[in-house]
């Protein structure tokens, strides 16, 4: 009766288990429906590539973070850059700091409110001939914003064919 | 003669890389007059804490980066901040991006250009007891922005003591 009652203890935390795995695994790996691509892991940690402000309708505030093979490029100013390249932006809302502009006595600080997206651009110039060598992906808590948004991305892009399809520098 | 041609060589070749070592160092090396910090090897590799543009005198972007112990403390809400903290705060002029402003098609886009100056919280909760644990250090082109201007930094950071005298926010 005891080695049943382990049994049975086993068996419902082992489905727990493959359970929080798969729903884990669902939310984080949800690819873009045009590209393939997934939210590369550890993203979040990726160096610095610079930051920006967009007024308009996007009013945020953005970091793009590159990873490893990104940034090697970016500080060796390697044109096209290479297959591998993963180039991360973060955005955020735009929105005033109260409690800096309290201190400072007038309104001058602007600091990120909530998370508005994450895109992302993967460089394989085999995989991703027809859109200039990049993938690009979009994701709203960790769901793709669908293939019709993604559709518009190397449109945008392609002005800046002479720097890769890149608008970002490097700050230094 | 050739072994002395070769022995020539060799001194002014060592002769260029002392002087290169003693040029780099120099340069790196200039500790903050008030409280003795010097820039951390490697900060620009550093993740990202959060982003932020400031009007007013200041009109710049910038991106707060964190060593280790800094992001482990952030992501685990840990306060105060343990002792060997380091915060960078990164920062460039506020400028329009002409090129991606003609994409667009209107003025909505605010990239960084130059780099205005860097400035280091480095929490050390022995040595800096006076000023709450933290010591403050500005560089401009690896040179400190001089003692008047760091004896400001304190008293600007004390409204913020419930959040250890620290500004900025995560951002996810």
């Amino acid at each position: 009766m005891k080695g049943f009652a382990y049994f049975l203890v086993a068996v419902v935390t082992l489905t727990g288990v493959v359970y929080m795995a798969q729903a884990f695994g669902r939310s984080d790996r949800e690819a873009d429906p045009v590209f393939g691509i997934t939210i590369p892991p550890g993203y979040r940690d990726w160096k610095l590539i610079s930051v920006a402000h967009e007024e308009g309708n996007l009013n945020d505030l953005r970091a793009l973070l590159g990873n490893d093979v990104a940034i090697n490029a970016y500080r060796e100013g390697k044109l096209p850059f290479p297959d591998g390249t993963i180039i991360a932006r973060l955005a955020w809302s735009y929105v005033p700091s109260e409690e800096n502009n309290k201190v400072f006595g007038r309104a001058q600080s602007f600091v990120p409110g909530p998370t508005t997206n994450v895109q992302f651009m993967v460089k394989d110039s085999k995989k991703y001939a027809a859109t200039g060598g990049w993938g690009f992906a979009q994701f709203k808590e960790g769901k793709s914003s669908g293939a019709a948004l993604l559709k518009t991305c190397f449109p945008c892009h392609e002005p800046v064919k002479a720097r890769d399809f890149v608008f970002t520098h490097y700050a230094p």
